[in-house]
């Protein structure tokens, strides 16, 4: 989780919304991480999770990532935790909860919806009170 | 919807689930067409809809498609769903409804999420039966 409050630190330094995330494989070495990237590539589905999702896939050439654990600093919403059922990442382990964006401990609620097909294992709160000042701090600035 | 039909046949061709996706701007042209490529990408983000917003955002150099309206031959997932609350895309056109796997008018209802932000206005079952007869065939082959 250090390494993805790293990146979401990184990202805040771009002018991105303070989110990072990583994935690691089976043996918990990291395959990939990435910061929030909407504003810099221009991309709506940019989000922290989606490029790491996204890279790890291509790195180990399989649309599917059984194994692979996904650490991210904010509550996935609804559009990552889809495509996180969908690369059937094994574990999710988030830090701030996202009451206004999340989409997995609320709003949709992706994983408890009888049509998800793979559900993770959830962690939420590791981290949450640096993830949680990052994101604070960010939109102090902006207000 | 067409056009989003010709994607989708050509995504079969390809081997993947046929779903082809078109955004058009505010004066009704072209902007981008998709088809599924998660096989092909290797990439369990890559739906249809996901190709065609990222591809239109990179067009426009914006992340919002304020004026852009989307077509697609299947009911958007809760992924795609999401991307397209996101990127603020004024209308969504879908062919056929997905019982399973649909994040708007099934299982998550995206858009009817107190929490979402943007809600497109919605047309469902234009040109169903064409593509509801594409996904049929490519399903019945692989059974």
């Amino acid at each position: 989780m250090e390494l993805a409050l790293s990146e979401a630190a990184a990202a805040a330094a771009r002018g991105e919304v303070p989110v990072g995330a990583v994935i690691t494989d089976a043996l918990g070495r990291v395959l990939t991480r990435a910061g929030n990237q909407v504003l810099g590539d221009r991309d709506p589905t940019a989000h922290a999770e989606m490029l790491a999702i996204r890279a790890a896939a291509r790195l180990l050439q399989s649309e599917r990532l059984m194994e692979c654990d996904l650490y991210v600093t904010l509550e996935p919403c609804a559009m990552c935790a889809q495509a996180i059922s969908f690369a059937r990442i094994r574990r999710v382990y988030f830090a701030a909860s996202d009451v206004k964006g999340g989409g997995v401990e609320h709003g949709a609620r992706i994983f408890q919806q009888p049509t998800c097909h793979h559900r993770p294992e959830v962690y939420g709160g590791i981290g949450e009170s640096a993830a949680a000042g990052l994101l604070r701090d960010f939109f102090a600035a902006r207000r």
